[in-house]
């Protein structure tokens, strides 16, 4: 048996060594590209048959197959963030988290983005003075209820 | 001599005492509203003309205006946020930071988001199932380069 | 200006010097006990009319109305709780944390109980061994949907 | 030999894998489910007799049923729950933990709801707005008592 | 107002620069000399008489009568105590922790020693290689009970 | 080789697994049952002869009697315990440390209880109420001497 | 009495508000920038001529001429900086900690660059692609010597 | 699969075994040396073509290489460094943080040096009171810009 | 009423700001060196008449008087000291902790060095390479002692 | 390929089984005690000819003596020590560090005691009350310089 997490590393090596991308990945199982490398690297539990197909891709045993299926418990284990590439949204946070706050509570009321109902999208914006990282986070508003 | 925090404090509490809200605020400066926010609770320095306007606005004293000016030191000193509408963004640093970085480096290189060059916005999309906080991070990618 | 938990402080001595209950508030503000205490020691925002309410209750000045209406920046800075009577809740999630989200993951699949769209109750079931404290936490469920 | 939470993690899979739900073990061996989970993951001792039928039920070897059935180290290692649906509950000890002690010493008296003489349960509460989840916390009294 | 520990430490320094002992506070109040010290110092709820007699002893004024009389948030900010003389208990717990835990399951089963249906001595023992100081902790025990 | 904390793990199993009771070996080694609980869980040396001793009644191999003879590094890495059975006595230093401390300097002056020349017992006592767990720790006092 | 960084956080606002520049007071008391800027925030004592210089260019009072004067307690308790201008210090660190260490025991032997007998600067060096920082730390090397 | 930290260790122990300085691998690969250094620790992707040089140099088997070639995950898990000889710059941090960030924004305005676009570079410098370590941090300027 | 750290604070400033050395305070109140400071910083209850003699010195108030004969609370809140005189000492306990508690072990057996039956010094010895600081600590050996 | 500290805890094992005392192998090659135990647990490198010695005294492998040559990360893992032998530096730390931070400045000014060229002693001083431990801290003065 192994871990979930255990099991994101080796899928993100071996997709390294065999040069396979993300992207591939995520076409083959038809799943949106956010969600299939959060998924393998053990975020979300992942169907039988997608799997199956990822197993096939990158030559997986069964027992990483085993791993990729069961419900994940979430998060790392680290608090803030060191890689500078991961830091940077961290510092978002810092920085902008209580205005965000702020700006949902003007604009809909006491309430949050949900992360459960929620999508993510990383994309490339073509720009003369540096292509730009445009990350959107999607979700719906749920506002305090009793 | 107050602090820039403490005049966020303040603005805050004036803002919603007068019933102004922050859109009105960052039109009369002129600024997109997640600047003048994160802005006025401390994270910008704000220039002289407009940290006038806005002591004019919320009927400011000197020390705030001279706070508002001043460089910051950004960021608070939470490490994990409570409050649950800044939480939920911890969150999904927690469970999707792993996937970010891939997508970035698949897409990109080796290199990162910037949160200097940057910006970000809140916005509402209507949905019949429930509208949506619909979030951007937009910042410059810089690569790796020695 | 003062902040919401120092109002909350305020309040919460204030109305044990005047021996007035937890619950003769909630029922002269028409809301429900639990709703009440965690808005009056700063944890909701309170509307106008409630809060002029229990201000003439409990004599309260127009700072510490302006508190109770705020916007809760929610949460404490304890990330674990010292007192016995909230620490207990604290080892039920210890103990009980990983069981609770097998239960709700076999019942309702990959999902969430929500903390937004939720309530809470504490109740006094009489019992020969010894009266029991009930609490209920009653959140919709919320699956992880893309 | 083989640790109690270890113990736990692999009939957790292994329970995945045979698609064997918690509430067929629980009912055979004629336990409460949530008791059953929490002391299949570790949490409680098990009984020779049960933990025996478990062993047949997942095909478990001895090293298991011996480590079911030590008394345990409670808790986890954890200080902050990462994983979404764990930390919902810590977000309500955050936001309620407050009113819950307030309501407790009102209701009762200076003391607590202890946590050892104390079960739990999870149910679906139907809804028309979306299913519910109810917790429910039922633990004895304990006054404070020189 | 004022809170209660800060009334703690007032009556700690009152009482040391009046020269008046703990054990004649209690004396006077007729109450164990340990649970007057510890509910001097914040951490028990004092009821009006008491809170009057200290009062009178201490020549306190009003608002620390008040805070004495409340309901007290227990413990200490402190997780690692750095006194040598309350940090030789936590060492205790250091090293002999593990001793407790199990010397209290072979002798009663699974369960704790309650910390609230309790109370403590402290007692000079006479010995001639150096008086001791004898440390009596006395709670009932309670039995994991589902 | 193998270290002494998992030397006690293993000696805890066994010793589980045969239904040897702490105060069996202890007696064969004609020990105190916590100092014998306590060294048998790595916290203390023990000389040649009782570790042998141990090893005959549990079967231990060598590596593990050499793991029992060697000077322990003292201590657990839990900076707050989890486990209820040992919670306990941690709430009990943070809700009467601060009692303990200014009951000792009152009937001793300054200086603290020694937890080096220092014994600790568990006892059972009768209680129609309900038995009760009574805990002594017993240790030199040490006056501040310069 | 003032402490040394309350003083230090009067004279950087001051400062801005007078718009006179580090640069002008280091060299109205004829010290490197880089050392005055820290003196003056609290890290370095400042001696009587120099302290009264700098209080006579931006109308100190007494109470902060002292301040100046004494030894600081230096450093900050903040141990991971949250302000970006800062951080990416940290960041330098947590990357090529280990590759300076390794550089350092390579060219000189096992031993350290002292932060004692030491220097620092901060320049800008023109570059058509965009200017960049250049930090200098300048320190004596100390070998490892018994 | 072995991780890139893992290999890190195994490159450092190889090479101090061989005598081969961290230079003459940096020659061999034409790249700077901190460049190198931090790469081979696991702080940077390593080309294909540089992986194997460096594995004919110290005769690494393919695992190595292959974790040499994968995309880091950066930074250690250290909050506050122990070894001396880089506790010294987080002390420089500590001390001269603030009169960085200060000398930044005037000379530069409000922003910060790239961490990324960087280069640092370790010289030895002779001097008669004893050599010096200088260490040369270079990164582009990045202003805060929306 | 204000706190010993408070009034250790005080005197520290005023004594620095009277350039009375801490040598001569020692002197008029014929008490070691470092008992003194530690005593005058907080660290240890002064008797009435020294308090008296050191209050002419430097004409303190009553307030502080009080304090410092108070029973102190000793220790500080800071776990790694960030000031660097400080911090080397913390440095010697991560590098040679472990050899003096080994050297301990070997010369006396198993036990301790006294931190309450000790005293302290710090000399300077003439060196021509350098004059050094040498620290003595000087406490009785406890054995473990049942 | 083993670590350092893996090494250490091998030899302190192996020395203990042996029962070849720590003065033995200092004396075997020819270097100060404390420093001998520090290098052997990993705290400094261990030239080849002193290495090998001690690999023959203990039958050491090739790879424990490779791991002793290496250049150490130095310190521990352990913020706050738990083992009472070591933590009693701590404690002198946190009550005698601020006394010996004046000591320093008051007799040679502003610097440090270097921890790197230091040496330490651990000594029994025979005394009729008890014999005490006397460790000699030496270090040399380093004073701030620019």
């Amino acid at each position: 048996m192994i871990g979930k997490l255990e099991a994101g590393e080796l899928i993100a090596a071996e997709r390294a060594r065999r040069e396979v991308s993300w992207r591939e990945i995520s076409e083959a199982i038809d799943k949106p590209l956010l969600w299939t490398i959060a998924a393998l690297l053990g975020q979300h539990p992942v169907g039988r048959e997608d799997a199956e197909k990822v197993a096939d891709l990158l030559d997986l045993d069964q027992a990483t197959v085993d791993a990729l299926r069961r419900q994940p418990y979430r998060g790392t284990t680290e608090v803030v963030p060191t890689d500078p590439t991961v830091y940077r949204f961290y510092e978002v946070l810092q920085v902008y988290g209580g205005a965000i706050k702020e700006a949902i509570h003007e604009e809909f009321g006491d309430g949050i983005m949900s992360a459960i109902n929620f999508k993510i999208d990383v994309e490339r914006r073509l720009d003369p003075e540096g292509d730009r990282v445009v990350v959107t986070l999607d979700g719906k508003f749920l506002d305090y209820r009793w």
